[in-house]
């Protein structure tokens, strides 16, 4: 075990760049935070690069920790740098990327998978990681000008759920949503203004559903390559559902039709 | 129109005061921040007691304010003294307390309720508020040691469904699931060591769900009151998922059931 590592430590500060999503892009490196990210982080075989632990942490975590390739302790400062927590749990850790190809997903025959064009909020994008996990999707995509996966916010609230579940990203929608046809999924796009209510819809055969942003939903250009747009029917005064739960109904009924 | 109130001036304070739970209690008022909550407050008779809005935002907003009983302008730095939005939107209604007992709700024979016992998040509590009505519950219960509804925070996230979908506050939750049993409602508690499984349940019957807090759910006391400990299927990696989409896929599998 080394001196605890100071926030001026040389790769304590190579490790607080990876908050910045620039840096974490061109070192295809990011930091889980917690030891439940951490503990999924472990699952991944070459995913942890290194740990870095304060010592009560390293102590509370010891049987997490004992196998990861490079553990650093480091001062509680140091922590509070590392982590975007309030209230860090003292246990980070250097992953690398974990996305692969929209091919290699193909290839598999998936039967469900959530695709998310321009979700900007890491929260909701981590939430549907966790939600799509939950339900059985196979993977979920990120398309268009999504937020980064590898945001702290969207590892923590995906619970564990990004180790686990594979992560496409790519730059155009609409190219995903061809491919996705091409090898035999049904798209559905999720659209307030949809045709099909979704209790109404077929949702038995292999099924990809198309989420759109936060604020303004799905571009018409893009809902129009889905095979159908589907609507959750809306009760009471409320115009909408948020992006997360609006994802948790659609993929939760596609789950009991497939079951 | 008078000359806009500076942040020093004794109404602004005293309407700045609502941002703590011990003056909205003593008082029965509360903050709708912007013009959603606004238009949503304006729906219920009596609800506003006056609206504070910048000079820009009352041009905005102007068809929306044309009827409010006292609107006052502010300065700017007075608005974002009465806001907790980080880019407020120029206008914010004082507004009497909502909430009705639970006799009123029983008393119309509903077939959906919400019952939350200890939610502590304000944003979860509101977005369940949404998901409730959306889903075309026709009340939420917050019982026990739950936010306050009227938390800016959970204004907010309920998207004007908190004006629309009444709302019930009762300590004991354990009274409140008798009461609904009492009234012919089946309770059923959302457990994720629930013995029914959610797409077993017969949810055609009048229901009441019964979520519990955000981290450690349902006390085994309080969900052995319920007739039936209902878990949704959870696949994947995935241990749980969050209040809010749990919420979300229990209510429409319910509206489902009933439509």
């Amino acid at each position: 075990m080394n001196t605890p590592l100071s926030h001026a430590n040389s790769r304590v500060k190579e490790a607080r760049k990876l908050s910045r999503r620039s840096v974490r892009t061109e070192r295809r490196l990011f930091l889980a935070d917690g030891p439940k990210a951490v503990e999924g982080a472990l699952t991944v075989p070459g995913c942890v690069v290194e740990v870095f632990a304060t010592v009560a942490a390293a102590e509370q975590y010891a049987a997490l920790l004992v196998d990861v390739p490079q553990l650093w302790l480091v001062e509680d400062r140091a922590m509070d740098s590392l982590s975007d927590s309030v209230s860090p749990a003292g246990v980070v850790a250097v992953c690398r990327f974990l996305d692969v190809d929209l091919a290699d997903v193909l290839s598999s025959s998936p039967r469900l998978v959530t695709v998310c064009a321009d979700v900007r909020d890491p929260g909701n994008a981590g939430t549907v990681i966790r939600t799509s996990d939950a339900a059985g999707a196979q993977a979920v995509v990120l398309a268009g000008h999504s937020v980064d996966p590898y945001n702290p916010k969207t590892v923590r609230a995906s619970v564990g759920s990004l180790f686990h579940l594979p992560v496409v990203l790519v730059d155009d929608p609409g190219q995903v949503v061809r491919a996705l046809q091409e090898a035999g999924l049904t798209v559905l796009a999720a659209d307030g203004a949809g045709e099909v209510d979704l209790f109404d819809a077929d949702l038995a055969p292999a099924t990809a559903w198309l989420f759109g942003n936060e604020a303004w939903g799905l571009p018409d250009e893009l809902a129009a390559l889905a095979d159908h747009r589907v609507s959750i029917p809306i009760h009471g005064s409320a115009e909408s559902l948020n992006l997360a739960t609006a994802a948790a109904v659609c993929l939760y009924a596609s789950a009991r039709a497939q079951r």
